[in-house]
């Protein structure tokens, strides 16, 4: 963390706050993290402590780490597994900015944009393949299986999206089926091994698990929402992406569901066309028609949902910390 | 295999034939592979199919398989894993695909070449996550362990790969860790595999593992060789990537290491220039030369002591079979 650039210090540091019960924790998996990725030849080893530079908010090991100790105590498996989380969600972020043609994340050029798409790709594939082969450093297979299985379904909701690309008639619910496995899957897995590697029975896990789910989706309407009106210096990544890759979004499928036909041929027409002032006027279209800050409430709405899910914890400063992410997730600007 | 296409017929009935102690499992390991890989969702689902056409000789299973069979009993575990060691070699075609920008493989239009590079990112991701998860489903984490390590380390040689492209100077010793890295590590990682379930005890596992590597290393030279002469029509696929991308390949490091520095100078200058006529220049001075030659016995001598690794084994047709493999990797047309 403490390499993360200054411009969004303001972020970083109302996240520092809230991740107080787990900050010796998440130096431990800093460390670790650095140390698995250390490499002998030394363009494989500049890659992949690059790629650390670019992810930055933790927030994977930091839902693992404090579903654990909302339940219990935070033991080594929870530490290999929170930088098993972290290492994937990399290794997925290096992949989408191959996808996107993303030039800067977190303040930091994009491997594909300083490299090439193709160390882009194998990178990815590194990360990915540590990642497997440190959870299965694990006494049991059950690591492995979890994390297995929330990777295929990342995939394949990013397959899904892609054959979604410029669908201006996606459905509300394909639209979430899609955010539920990309985004938030990766989420729900983080809770579950943390609640199950802290000794969790299987109902409390299952609820800590759709708490990370619902945050992931909330998490990922508020990402959409920041590519469409967010500050790219605050953001620290290219922003606008969305529209120019034709994804409908959820406040975009909002507008369209509730136009006539004929304003609806208009919004399809801009939809059709990625200049920079077709963006703008979607942008104020979306900001007129209230559709931005409808979707606004319905993430809020269910972020609110998964902190209702925490109910079955006892009280405890980790709880405290993972409702106030419910909160924090729909309200950031980078 | 069923669905193999018909011109490499000739190949593929040599590679029946030394098959015959595992036909049986083979057959279900491809009935495993395609139950796998059944999607809900249509495009997630055809994709997945379609990677299957692409893969063919199933050169990896078969090493796991024979590898069992040669030192005992084959069981569901074997099949599990044969089907995981296919599944992750068809995720690094597909983003080898990627990053060669071969448009044919196995006379099948490549992922890339008939969708998008977009696509084939997320589908070797698919693939790669998919078989992880598979693996994960065996009793103990000694699978994932050592599949997680060796695809790390076929990554880690990929990288190595890609950051030599363009290296006139690559020294012997740099190709050949490469080699063994990228391609040999998942032929040693089958063999150890299908011993070790097999029962095998740590010194004959090991043994034939090595077998593996060298036989893996044997075939990745008799590949860059196809690469260089061989006919598009018998292989299926794309030749001349190599030379294209400016790869320094065995023949060429020997050409290059005999010659005297006005020579070499020659020699540089048409790898640098990757026009159709300096690169018939370049085969016809390395067929003039007998550097493709040397090339060519040097993978048979590797081979060669590949086979006399299983001299520990007992005799049997599994282990006929793995020596007649160590002739048929270097003699191969595609």
């Amino acid at each position: 963390m403490s390499q993360a650039p200054s411009l969004d210090t303001g972020v970083q540091q109302r996240l520092t706050a809230l991740m107080a019960p787990i900050a010796g924790d998440l130096l431990i998996v800093d460390r670790r993290l650095r140390a698995e990725l250390q490499n002998d030849d030394p363009f494989v080893h500049e890659l992949a402590q690059h790629s650390f530079r670019m992810s930055g908010k933790r927030l994977r090991p930091a839902l693992l780490l404090l579903a654990a100790r909302a339940v219990g105590d935070v033991n080594e498996s929870h530490h290999t597994l929170a930088a098993v989380v972290e290492m994937i969600h990399t290794a997925t972020l290096v992949h989408d900015d191959v996808l996107d043609e993303a030039e800067v994340r977190r303040h930091v050029a994009t491997v594909n944009a300083r490299w090439s798409n193709q160390t882009s790709v194998l990178l990815g594939d590194y990360l990915f393949t540590h990642a497997f082969y440190l959870a299965s450093t694990l006494e049991t297979t059950f690591g492995c299986r979890t994390i297995g299985r929330a990777t295929n379904i990342v995939c394949e909701g990013e397959l899904r999206q892609t054959a979604s690309s410029g669908d201006f008639w996606l459905s509300r619910d394909d639209y979430f089926a899609i955010v539920e496995a990309k985004t938030a899957e990766l989420c729900a897995c983080a809770c579950l091994l943390g609640a199950h590697y802290a000794g969790a029975d299987a109902a409390l896990a299952a609820e800590l698990e759709s708490y990370g789910r619902e945050l992931g989706v909330a998490f990922q309407i508020a990402d959409d929402l920041l590519d469409l009106e967010g500050d790219e210096q605050a953001a620290g990544k290219s922003l606008g992406t969305d529209l120019v890759n034709r994804k409908m979004t959820l406040p975009l499928i909002t507008l369209r569901d509730r136009l006539d036909d004929a304003q609806r041929a208009r919004l399809h027409g801009l939809f059709e066309e990625p200049t920079a002032e077709s963006q703008a006027a979607l942008v104020d279209w979306l900001l007129a028609s209230g559709a931005l800050q409808e979707a606004r409430s319905e993430a809020a709405s269910i972020a609110a949902g998964a902190v209702a899910r925490l109910d079955a914890l006892p009280a405890s400063p980790s709880k405290i910390a993972l409702a106030a992410l419910g909160q924090f997730v729909v309200k950031r600007e980078a």
